[in-house]
């Protein structure tokens, strides 16, 4: 991928799938090259603020909210009792911020290699950061991959892996040496989910995680589409799997009745999330 | 909105809502104006053939089936006995070769302006236009607004208005005086469905419509979601009313029991369509 800019538009090229997408900017307003990677931040004309990764959008203002949601309220009201949850990657803590919003929850720690992605989004996505004093919180700079393999064995309910593209630093976050750690920090009844890329452009990067997750001993597996208008395709996903749990059997009344506000997320999102497109259903 | 090419990439900007979207191209195979928009296909390097009128992105060979398979077939497994369809718009025939896989369905009207649509439709999307000799089929280039004002009362099962943008030869469709004319056309327990643009961006057109449907006599209107990478925010979504009756109530037996191949469209997804996000479901 790799991007271009003049005076009025941030372009994001996806090069080996031959699409673009851009946003029209009023101007940058940070630039930090941090030692894992590019960081650039921009004012947009109409999606808020912007955060780019070397070349890459990872959020702005307007949308983030569908990706935030779905990355925490699916996994966490999938969970019969969500109290310990670990982030990795998420440095913009708007993952971190959601799943504090549950009330059983009493311990999240956000893992990210690279504190720039906090300070930046302490600064210019402020409305994410709400949380961060919570003292249910726990925010840590250090390499996710080296913090699973280190971690106790089943010490955690929920893992989050909320990270950039299989490329860079994030590379070895879908490899099965990572999903082993992860399935062994996991307690009984514990639930995975990662960011799986676009539906229609990887769906080969969803099946092989979704045979890795089996491999290492994941009972089921499933893959969750949301929209997402400024990732490629506008269509994204997320990937979950069960250590000895059905993830069909989420805590429906519960997430109907919840106690916090979403824009995206509620009870019938998350039935519907369970729904295969006819071209995905291989997926099982 | 407006459009720029240079020699690789054709690129469309939404221009109210600060964005674009672009694809790579291979070269341009088509351009011609008709009396009533500017037409042009392009080969692209990864998304097929692209149809471009006025500016806008209207289908590629690669993504043309979430929409044609979303227009089509979710109104007709909601329908209890469908026969008789119109199609106001629609000339790539794509909408068409679907509704004709029903094997209930007895006669299928398509009904665009533009018979330049068909005819560059059966040269760049010959894969969309098998079912154009199909001796159900009925193609007709004459004006959708005119045709619906002059057709017989309780005629029709389902209409089906698959057109462009609410601007220039569209922006008829998407009034008062048109929805009146669809309702009189259809048949107690007939099902009416438009595109209606995107969820994040519409969200005023969208509350409109289910107002305007409703003051015309509609019983129950919805908006279903769906993703469609090539249009702005790649989320999409078609509005749907029922004339006395339950738009909930589709065959699902029959949706799970198809006699037909899709890519998208299944009897879950058919459900899920009916889950609102959140911030949509002031739309009741």
């Amino acid at each position: 991928m790799s991007a271009a800019q003049n005076n009025q538009w941030f372009q994001e090229i996806f090069s080996s799938e031959g699409s673009s997408f851009g946003l029209k900017i009023k101007g940058k307003l940070a630039e930090v090259q941090t030692p894992y990677q590019h960081i650039e931040i921009y004012g947009t004309e109409t999606f808020g603020n912007l955060m780019v990764i070397d070349g890459c959008v990872m959020l702005t203002t307007r949308d983030n909210f569908l990706y935030h949601e779905m990355m925490s309220h699916v996994p966490l009201f999938s969970h019969a009792n969500p109290q310990k949850v670990v982030i990795i990657g998420g440095g913009d803590c708007g993952t971190l911020q959601e799943c504090l919003r549950h009330r059983s929850v009493t311990e999240v720690w956000q893992i990210d290699i690279d504190e720039q992605v906090t300070r930046l989004s302490e600064k210019y996505f402020p409305e994410l950061c709400t949380s961060n004093n919570d003292p249910r919180a726990h925010i840590s700079f250090d390499d996710g991959i080296k913090w699973m393999k280190a971690a106790k064995p089943e010490s955690f309910d929920i893992i989050i892996v909320d990270s950039t593209d299989p490329v860079g630093p994030a590379e070895g976050l879908f490899k099965q040496d990572f999903f082993e750690n992860c399935f062994k920090v996991l307690k009984k009844g514990g639930i995975f989910i990662q960011q799986s890329e676009s539906p229609l452009y990887h769906m080969q990067l969803i099946k092989n995680m979704h045979e890795t997750l089996r491999a290492v001993g994941f009972s089921n597996t499933h893959t969750a589409p949301f929209p997402q208008p400024v990732y490629p395709t506008g269509w994204w996903s997320a990937t979950l799997a069960g250590k000895g749990v059905d993830l069909q059997d989420f805590r429906e009344k519960d997430a109907q009745q919840k106690t916090f506000k979403t824009r995206y997320y509620n009870a019938g999102i998350h039935r519907a999330s369970f729904a295969l497109p006819e071209f995905m259903r291989e997926l099982g």
